[in-house]
C-alpha cells in the first residue's frame, strides 16, 4: 500500500523493541518530514556506531578506541571495582556520581537453564584482571533474580582465597514504594536483610 | 559519559516525536545488537525514502514514481474524489477497502490564525484537477475542527457553481464510545446532526 521506500523504513523500525506497527510509521513519516541534514545524521549515525564501537580490553565497556575513558582515568580510585551485567547498568552508576572506582563488565549472567556458563561470559578474564590489580573490595551490582545471586555466588567462591572483599548491592523494598505493592520475593528478602536501627548511627551519620 | 558514536545516536533517536531521552537510549542499544545486515538495511532505508519518495504530480500522495499507484489505477471509480489532509489519512482509509474513488492530498488545512491560505496548500491545483475531471461527488475528509471546517467550506464554495456533490465526512460520538467522556463540542455536533431513525431504512438495509 505504501511505497516500497516507505514501507522498507515502517518495517526497519518495527525490530526496535517496544515499536509496533503503527509508531514505526510515525517514526518513518516523521523520517519523510525531515531535512537531508538529519536523515544523514541519523542513517550515519547508526552506520557509525556499529562501525565504530567495540569493547574495552580491560572491563568489556563500550568504547571506540581499545580501552574505555574509565579505565583509562588514572585518577580514579584503585581499590573498588564494580562488576555489572552491562555497559547500561555503567551510565546509571556513572550518572549517580557516588562511585569512583573502575567497572568490569559481563557479557551476561551464569544461567545454568539456558547454558551460559561461567566461560561463556568470559569470567576468567575478570579473575585474571583481578589477580593482576590491587582491588580491596569487589562490588558486585548485578541484578537480583537467580541468576544474578548465582553468578556473585560463583565469582565470591573464585575470590575466596585472596584477601579482598566482596561485596553485593543491598536488596529490599525501594525508596517510596508502596507497601501494598511489593512482591513477596522482595518483602522476604527485606525481612531476611532486615538492619538494626543504631541510635548513634541514625544520630552521628 | 557514553562514547561519542552513541551519544550521537541517542540524539539522533531524540529528533523522534513522543521519543524521550529513555528510550533514544534503549533504541542505540538495540542498533548496537543488531547485526550489520540489519544496521544496514536501517540506514539504507533511512536514506532512500528521502531520495526516493516524492508527491504525485496529480494527487500529492507520496510515490516513487510521477504518479502514485492509486492515481495510475485506471479501473478505480472515477465518479469519486475524496480529499484529505495527509497521505496517512489515505492508507487508513484505503484498508478500510469501502472507498474506490480517488484522492486529493492538501498540505495541511487552511489556517488563518498561522497565516495558511488556500495558496498555501495548492487549493489551485485541486480546483483545476476537478475542473478537467468527471468527478461527481467530492468527498471532503479533514479532520472536524475549526481549520477543517474553514477548508472544506473553502473548496465547497468555489465548487458550488459546478455540477457537482460535494459532501463531508459525518461528525458524531465514535462507535463504542462512553457517552461520559464524551467532549462537548462532539456532543452538541451529534446533536446537531442526529439523524432520524426511518423504520424503512433500518429494516431495508
Amino acid at each position: 500500500m505504501y511505497p516500497k521506500s516507505i514501507s522498507n523504513l515502517i518495517e526497519a523500525f518495527k525490530y526496535f523493541p517496544g515499536i509496533g506497527e503503527k509508531t514505526a510509521e510515525r517514526m518513518a513519516f516523521h523520517v519523510l518530514g525531515m531535512d537531508k541534514i538529519q536523515t544523514d545524521f541519523l542513517a550515519e549515525s547508526i552506520n557509525n556506531v556499529k562501525a565504530k564501537i567495540k569493547r574495552c580490553q580491560i572491563c568489556n565497556n563500550f568504547t571506540e578506541n581499545d580501552c574505555c575513558s574509565i579505565c583509562e582515568d588514572k585518577l580514579r580510585n584503585g581499590d573498588y571495582l564494580c562488576i555489572v551485567e552491562d555497559p547500561k547498568t555503567v551510565i546509571s552508576i556513572e550518572k549517580l556520581g557516588i562511585f569512583h572506582g573502575y567497572y568490569h563488565v559481563l557479557n551476561g549472567l551464569i544461567t545454568s537453564t539456558n547454558g551460559i556458563n561461567p566461560e561463556d561470559i568470559r569470567l576468567d578474564k575478570l579473575i585474571k584482571r583481578i589477580e593482576n590489580s590491587n582491588f580491596k573490595e569487589i562490588i558486585i551490582a548485578v541484578k537480583p533474580c537467580l541468576e544474578g545471586e548465582m553468578t556473585a555466588l560463583y565469582i565470591s567462591n573464585i575470590l575466596s582465597g585472596m584477601n579482598i572483599t566482596v561485596s553485593r548491592l543491598a536488596s529490599g523494598i525501594p525508596m517510596g514504594a508502596d507497601m501494598e505493592y511489593i512482591d513477596p520475593m522482595t518483602l522476604e528478602k527485606a525481612f531476611d536483610n532486615r538492619k538494626k536501627i543504631s541510635y548513634n548511627e541514625t544520630t552521628n551519620s
